[in-house]
């Protein structure tokens, strides 16, 4: 995909700067780690420090010194899992600050502005995200609201460079999916997003979903699955055609000790590290593998040292990294299905899964 | 001085690195911010992760991924101020780890044995520390017992390439620091610290024992004034003689949320830097000062990203290795009051100053 701040190739892992910083690393250190275009919060930056502030400072890119792509998700999931007394009419939702309580106001036309402000490469349009389970009804009428601002969010003026996704919606329910897609479709996005997916349903029913709704989407245009997820549910999204992922997970996980390896998880605190000179994985180039050993980043861990959770987060985001770069490898060399194959196996035979 | 692993000149500023890293600072990051020599601790590494393990693990200098001089101290002033039930005899001290409550013992021959281990390159004495104020006859017999420790230490093997350090003590008793600095002197160091300084004493107090003591020290061997501290107070010092300072302020105050620059302190969470493009110091070429705004760290600092502490520590870093570089460029071209004077004229000129 091109974009205003250079192209990336598909699919992609979008690591996550909720703040307009991805938790502990720097912009140098994503880019070694492999990063191509990072998310940042439309709803975090309007409460702080301000979309005006961040304009001011010349746009999201130059405040935090990121010249890569980047996608601003639209504030519509973060309003309604973040902040409090919600109340959702046609033209928008009114809600409190999870910071300081004071009350706020974002709508389709709102979203847009504030992402203009920003200045991100890939905006998300507002949508209602539906809590899970929600029983038919609700979720019809959710669509028809989703649908509404939709196109209210392509009218709005955008950033001339600035791409605009849709949001499916339809909780689990598959006809209103296919109605969402179709609605978004025949609207014309420059991508298309699966929204309101990894909140508690099971795996089979999401993989039922996306396989549903992706089929009502155009080939042509980027297929984005929204906060997922783990590898293996990457994995499987991609078989299914999604080309673009977020999630909290690999740094999340970094900052509580987790690190992903070739053969699992390894959970640094573990007294088995005490004294191993290895590095987290014996087959990984990343600065954190290259320079450190597992006894010294228990050793930061234990002892409650700012470095490990940069350190861990170097590694699981350039852990993420060059599994997409190897699914990207094994999509052109048309072994897809063998990769899927080995990565199982190769799970199975290490020794250090945890879940 | 020179040291097996490489040389640095004098005076000079050690960040101190308390855990086996200098708290959120890549080795990489020190070394771009200008520390030429840093500061570990024996009795932290002792208690964690063990001396044996870093020895295991190759050293302080691989376990930590630092290859330029490494300064331990002795643990004599942990022992002291951070763990409980002490018990000192003429063999040790007996205390209780301020992790887990368990019970060690440190004498003079252990902090020599755990320094070896370390593998640093300056080890320090073990001595003991008295709280400040203490009565004559206690610094008396303290003293005493602080020089039949130095000696046991000059007696017990370390490492080959390991410069001994002696410290000085005597609290605030002209008399009392001669005869400290005389036996050891008499024993023959590789250089001198000043341990007991900066314990609550006035800043007078403070310069006329540093003063006093210099005086009884050789010119040709380094003189370290341990845990000092402030800029001004640095400056007053080298103007003393003194060659070698630590001081967690840079990064300590860091995490607080105050820079230093050239016209005093600057309290980064203050509402007027909310959209303020500057960088932390105009004059500064430091990794934060090249890349980021007031603004930005602001909103880091008050999002409670983790970037925020490693951005100021680099720059507080880099504000005292330069202060450091500028001394010494001061002494050289023989103009060091002309630069005191200077130093205090721009600070007066500020509108940042703190305290």
């Amino acid at each position: 995909m091109e974009t205003a701040h250079g192209s990336f190739m598909t699919p992609v892992f979008m690591p996550v700067g909720t703040q307009a910083t991805v938790k502990a690393l720097s912009p140098e250190e994503l880019e070694d780690a492999g990063a191509r275009i990072i998310l940042a919060n439309t709803y975090h930056l309007y409460l702080r420090p301000g979309h005006g502030v961040v304009e001011k400072l010349g746009g999201l890119h130059r405040f935090m010194h990121w010249d890569r792509p980047i996608l601003t998700d639209s504030g519509g999931f973060q309003v309604y899992s973040l902040s409090g007394l919600r109340k959702i009419t046609e033209k928008g939702v009114a809600f409190q600050s999870h910071i300081d309580g004071s009350s706020h106001f974002i709508g389709p036309e709102e979203a847009i502005r504030i992402q203009k402000s920003l200045g991100s490469d890939i905006i998300m349009a507002f949508d209602e995200c539906v809590s899970y389970p929600a029983d038919y009804k609700y979720v019809l009428d959710s669509v028809r609201l989703t649908s509404l601002w939709a196109s209210r969010c392509l009218g709005e003026k955008r950033g001339e460079t600035q791409a605009l996704f849709g949001i499916v919606q339809g909780g689990m329910y598959s006809d209103l999916r296919e109605m969402s897609a179709k609605a978004l479709v025949e609207m014309g996005f420059d991508g298309y997003a699966l929204g309101g997916l990894s909140v508690g349903e099971d795996a089979d029913t999401r993989q039922r979903i996306i396989k549903e709704t992706t089929a009502f989407l155009p080939e042509d245009k980027p297929v984005y699955l929204m906060g997922v997820g783990k590898p293996e549910d990457i994995l499987e999204a991609v078989i299914l055609g999604v080309d673009m992922f977020d999630c909290v997970m690999p740094t999340r996980n970094a900052r509580n000790g987790t690190l992903f390896t070739s053969t699992g998880r390894l959970v640094i605190k573990n007294a088995q590290y005490i004294d191993d000179e290895r590095p987290v994985d014996e087959g990984c180039d990343c600065y954190t593998c290259s320079h450190f050993s597992r006894a010294y980043l228990r050793h930061l861990y234990m002892a409650n040292e700012l470095l490990v959770y940069r350190l861990n987060s170097i590694h699981n985001i350039h852990y993420y990294t060059r599994f997409m770069d190897d699914i990207r490898k094994a999509i052109r060399d048309e072994r897809l299905e063998e990769f899927r194959d080995n990565f199982y196996k190769r799970r199975e035979a290490g020794n250090q899964i945890v879940e």
